[in-house]
Order: structure tokens, then sequence, then C-alpha cells
């Protein structure tokens, strides 16, 4: 449990209004995974999302609803807070995080970045919406739209 | 999206009722980071939740309700399916996925490991059925009881 309750510590003070200064705390490599592993998670969403809405899979609106209201969740877990100082680089040791493919223009472009995730979020918000309203078509404009939003933070900030 | 692709076409089967083929046709070390990543994200929202009901962390209603809640949904990505064969070893080569903690007794047990997995569900539906009640009380135990149902996988099913 220790991890966990590192982790604990970090989430509760962001909670408590005080995010930067927990988030910093927490161990490089943790912060690493914690942020590959939401980021991948929320691939495994969005994957199916995609590629119904690019009619690559047969329509599903029951999974595409599912995974829309998932997204929304895990998006509130706010990935941009794991990449916190330090974790610009792999942290030699560890076991997980081995790797990381952010680009130091994450730090140094910072206002740009935030700018980037944000338009994630919105992106994330409508779909969500879409999905709650339940027409198909706006459902597959909201995914498309997310989709996009993705290259924001993908193509300038993340290692080709 | 190639990566995205093939995880969409997985789970597009696995909502069609066809998910044994479909998992299984997953690359190993796709499914290795799908479940090591979606047990990070539960750990994430769990540890919080532990800490809270156990008195170390001071009591969020909110944070405790929506990381509940996330749980809930989180687990209804069912990460049991991302056992699939092949994935009892390490992946030479993959980028992520260079390890795994899963013992063989997953597959050789596997009924007894589906029922410890079961019996985790049960545990989180009955966390989420308590925050959406709202009574500090049972969302407590229920966390206490949750924290237990991991152990009933991680204590015979992962390398110590």
């Amino acid at each position: 449990m220790k991890a966990v309750s590192r982790i604990a510590v970090a989430l509760a003070f962001a909670a408590a209004g005080t995010s930067t200064v927990a988030y910093a705390q927490m161990k490089p490599e943790d912060a690493i995974r914690a942020r590959q592993s939401i980021m991948r998670v929320i691939a495994l969403n969005f994957g199916p999302v995609a590629q119904m809405a690019q009619g690559k899979l047969p329509w599903n609106k029951d999974m595409f609803v599912a995974n829309a209201l998932r997204l929304e969740a895990i998006w509130a877990m706010q990935p941009a807070r794991f990449f916190v100082p330090g974790s610009d680089n792999p942290v030699a040791g560890a076991k997980i995080a081995s790797f990381t493919d952010s680009r130091p223009e994450i730090w140094s472009q910072a206002d740009k970045w935030k700018a980037a995730n944000d338009r994630m979020g919105d992106a994330v918000a409508n779909l969500a919406k879409a999905a709650k309203a339940g027409d198909e078509a706006a459902m597959k404009t909201a995914a498309g739209a997310l989709g996009k939003s993705c290259g924001g933070c993908h193509d300038d900030f993340r290692k080709k």
C-alpha cells in the first residue's frame, strides 16, 4: 500500500485545492506511470468510439455512451497534473516508467500546452454531453472533434 | 491510430458477445499494457478512498463519491479480459510491457482466479451503491471490503 498511500496523499491534497504542491511531491516515476496509465485507459475507451464514428465498427449506442461517460470520468482525474517537475526524462531503475515520450516543450511552452490540454477537456465534455443527449450524428461529430483535440498535444508535445 | 484500431476491434467484438475470441487476438504486449494501465488507474482512485476510510486522510465526501463511481466505471472495462493467452510472460522488445507480475496460477487455476475477480467486482458494486446512498459509515465499510477483495487476487496470483 506504500505507493497507493503516497498517491492518496497527493490526490487528497489536490482535492483540497493545493494540487500543484502535492503533485510536485510525487516521485517522477510514479507520476509518469500515472499519466501513462490514464492516457492508455483513455485510448482504450476512445478507440471504439472513434471507430464507430468513422463507420469502421458497427454502431453500438450503449457502448458508445458508456465509453463517452467513462472518458468524462477519467478526464476528471486531470492527467496533466502528473507532468510534475523531474518527470521530463526516464527514471533510471524505475520498474515501469522506463521511458517517456514527453517533449521538453511541455515545460518550456507550458501555456500553449495547457491550452491544448484545455481544448481536449472541452472536447471530452462535448462528447459526454452529446452521449447524454443521445443523438447519433451529434455523438459522431463530437467524437471526431475529440480525436482532433488529441493531436493538439500529441503533435507538438509528444516525441514521434 | 494503429494500436487504437486493434484495441477498438477487440472491444467492439467483445461488446458484440464474442469477447473471448477477440481479446485472445490482442497482442500480448497490448493486453499486458492495457491491464496494467487499468489496474493502475484503479489504484489511483482507490488510494484516497482507502485512506479516507481508514481516517488517514480527512473525509471528503465529494472526492470519495467521485472516485467510487469512477471505480465502478473502470471496473466495467473488465480488466480480467486482458489476461489473454501468451500474456503470462514479459514480451521481448515491447516498449512498455516489459514485465508482468502475473503468476501462472492465473491460467492453471482459472476458476479460482475468476472467483476472486468476481468478488472484487461485487465489492466495487457495493462501494458504488454505498456512495450513491451517501451514508458515510457504509461507504467506509464498503471501502474496507474492497481493499480486502484486492488481496484475493494479489495474494495468490501476483508475484511478490
